[in-house]
């Protein structure tokens, strides 16, 4: 288990706008630090047994990687290699793993305040990442733009709830596919101060996302800290492709954190059960962790898990449903185990519109998430329609919900203060504790305060326009657009960026792959 | 800690329609049986100093009995008396509850199929109480009627997820108030084999109950099972008043359930913080156990809990919160050291409409409740605008949502068909699961159906309507009461029942209190 590493000075101090507060977001804890114990379904004969099961996978069934560096490091450290597909002797994953990952790592951000602690008792807020569509009340659903993208980027660094500017908030289809990145990885320097995703799409794309963050944060201190949080997904059933083991071996090889994410709809690429699916996601997440740390021993991995099912009627993709919910929690479990920090989670659900079910769906991952010990918690906010669609207003509603978890987080106050026994006292029967001495001291921070619900009476609510959480929450969005001011950011910095991608941009043609 | 009784026979035979499979609601379990574990976020030290810190409130403090019978009672007992407010000596009203309430107990209901089990690893989900308003998608917010009664028992009747009738589904406004409770106990009877709730609002009402259940089930029978189980609120802070305690004692006196519970708005009825709410909690519900086990030793009794909290800006009630999901999560660990059922959670919002605030809220509530191991989920689907309303629409939305939790109460299949390794093995790399064998063998019971999530894509959903999960919802709900029919009922009972209800409706005028 290495150990955290935390370096800071350098160039960063001055990104930040020479100090530790810089920035115009709203003060809030970078993240959140668990006091809650984990919630752990399975006991350690069942996590045995699927590990076990995982192990066998490895051993008998093996995984495809479509990649010729990705073969030869293995070969090397001893497993078998028959065409793409890639045998592992009993235990030889989970050791490379052990023998290197951290368990925890920071990621850096530019300003240091903002910085984020992904593992241990730490869980990290992200927004939705992929969409190609975007959703609001006022022009319903359409194609994202790179105006879009930069609207969600300031809207998840203007919400204290979200700890992160994550990657992909929704994809710029305005722009073309093989430059579009320059534009995201900017729009994120650029309109928050919160850490952020790097590209995966290419590896050149990749080069070009480490190759800015060292114009931002200084060439040594990219290789010397963790800048950069990279999703490269398994193309399950047990493969990995050449682009995202390309993406992901630029990221290890700079010290860049990867997050090793199985994308499991069960019933298609895995078995039906919630231990079929957990053993096969351990499989995945192992070798796929295993590659990182051969490529660079000690850079930043975090076993990474979307897993969803399928309807058995139509073979659509569901959400916010109890098996899911089952495997978060068993591979939360697994990766504590393996010593390893853990993504998964997120504000998940299939519903059109932000309604009742996409409601009830996203509290049905969001809550078993923190439960659970998640860590990197992607999609956190605004996810709609089975990712298709990124939602202005449900980004809104899903942060207020992880302002509660974080409440929630925080457990019980035990303190003497906590145990209020002399209101108790000074109160008594039958009266009320609203004017007591203990109420008025504990008045401003007594409860978590919903900027999106309505807890008013129906008359007052009926007299100001009878709005349903949606109506509300597109004010809030609005407001809060509004009200954006960007985060300083050295002009020097800036303009070196801008020579960057301009001149890159200019070395190579347009695509629309 | 008595053993759970479990008597069958006499009348109750005929009643099911001769057979254990009586009525023609969908077949499904009668009661959850949870598998997993319950999630505790106080350690045993923390919960240690809860009691100790509720045993100091009942010492020094004490509790307000306005019913002299439960002062005489508590004085012989051993508790000082001063005026209306009893003191306990440390330990005593623990002792007693110890001695002799139940750790679990069955609920009888007319059909045996349908009897619930409360307490140890199961919980039950029992719809809304106490609205007096209804809502629908056509009629919009409107004052409750019997018929809306009856159609909301007829609703909890059809829904699988609800093992329980409930008691007062919504308050039938049009009857009068001292009489309402002959009609709503008739209709649970008659509309439904689900067991249910008596009424609570006078001691002559809760006799009335007791008496119609002995026309129902035989006379020796009541006396020896329990048929009923009773909502009794304390007057938060530190009081119980004499309506409540009449209907108490009338109960236990027949050996049947009461659920004692403090309903506290946290800022108003207790202290802002989650551990001094706590402690009042425990105490409240150790006095009035207490006063149900002088009564009659051994008589069921439930450790209940309502806990939300305030708005400190408005004072209205607020719910979904994390601070109540806190306190319900302790008062459930405090319940079990104590050794009695826990009741508390519930589909519980402020929101005025099933909109994403109605259902992120509940979600709140729900998830928690079952985690903890809540044992009987009053207010479980249907209820709306902080408890005001009755929603026809979220009693079905709500629904599917326990379905699901029941799901998930199931934890994980570790049998070799759940770990699905032949699956793994006959899939292998870069294949699908939807055809193998394994897919094929479990088809049918794979995965929670939802009857209110619509999964389908953006265009087939737009094609059929564009419709929300309300819309959905009030589809379902209109298609039950359609497919509705009633549960066989004996018709000499019936009879029985009807001029028992004439005979005493004919003996005292109509009041409107």
């Amino acid at each position: 288990m290495s150990e955290t590493r935390r370096k800071r000075g350098g160039r960063r101090g001055r990104q930040a706008g020479g100090g530790d507060g810089g920035g115009d977001a709203p003060a809030a804890p970078a993240y959140i630090t668990r006091v809650i114990p984990e919630y752990e379904l399975l006991g350690a004969d069942g996590l045995a047994l699927i590990e076990a099961n995982a192990d066998a996978i490895l051993q008998e069934t093996g995984i495809n990687f479509n990649y010729p560096p990705a073969l030869k490091l293995f070969q090397a450290a001893g497993a078998t290699v028959d065409g793409e597909r890639v045998r592992f002797p009993s235990g030889m994953c989970r050791q490379i793993i052990r023998d290197s990952a951290p368990a925890v790592f920071e990621q850096q951000s530019r300003n240091p305040a903002r910085s984020v602690m992904i593992g241990g008792k730490h869980t990290v807020f992200a927004p939705v990442y992929g969409p190609p569509f975007i959703r609001d009340l006022d022009g319903g659903r359409r194609y994202a733009t790179i105006e879009d993208f930069r609207n969600f980027v300031k809207l998840a660094y203007a919400l204290p709830q979200l700890h992160h500017s994550g990657g992909t908030v929704c994809e710029p289809t305005d722009l073309p596919v093989n430059k579009r990145h320059f534009d995201m990885v900017y729009s994120h320097i650029k309109y928050s101060d919160k850490p952020f995703m790097g590209s995966v799409t290419h590896p050149d794309r990749a080069q070009d996302t480490v190759d800015m963050c060292r114009i931002l944060f200084g060439e040594s201190f990219v290789d010397e800290n963790t800048v950069l949080i990279n999703l490269i997904n398994a193309n399950s059933p047990l493969t990995f492709d050449e682009t995202m083991l390309g993406a992901a071996e630029v990221y290890a090889r700079h010290n860049q954190a990867t997050v090793i994410s199985p994308f499991i709809l069960a019933g298609a690429m895995s078995p039906v059960t919630a231990a079929g699916t957990l053993a096969q996601i351990l499989a995945e997440a192992m070798a796929g962790m295993a590659f990182t740390q051969l490529v660079r021993a000690g850079a930043p991995v975090v076993f990474g898990t979307f897993a969803s099912s399928i309807s058995m009627q139509s073979g659509a993709p569901t959400f916010g449903t109890p098996e899911p919910a089952l495997v978060l929690n068993g591979a939360a479990a697994l990766a504590r185990r393996l010593g390893v920090p853990f993504r998964s989670g997120g504000a998940l659900c299939a519903s059109k519109v932000p309604d009742a079910q996409a409601a009830y769906e996203s509290a049905n991952t969001l809550l078993p998430s923190l439960t659970a010990g998640v860590h990197f918690v992607l999609h956190a906010a605004g996810w709609l329609e089975g990712g298709l669609v990124s939602s202005y207003e449900k980004l809104v509603m899903d942060a207020d919900q992880l302002g509660m978890l974080a409440v929630f987080a925080g457990g019980f106050d035990l303190s003497g203060n906590g145990q209020a026994m002399d209101a108790i006292r000074e109160v008594g029967p039958g009266a009320h504790f609203l004017g007591c001495d203990h109420t008025q001291r504990n008045f401003k921070t007594a409860f978590y305060r919903s900027a999106i619900a309505d807890n008013n009476s129906f008359e007052q609510w009926q007299s100001e326009g009878a709005k349903d959480a949606v109506q509300r929450a597109d004010v809030r969005c609005k407001q809060l657009l509004a009200d954006y001011a960007p985060p300083p950011l050295d002009p020097g910095v800036d303009e070196a960026l801008r020579e960057f991608i301009d001149k890159r941009k200019a070395s190579f043609a347009d695509s629309s792959y």
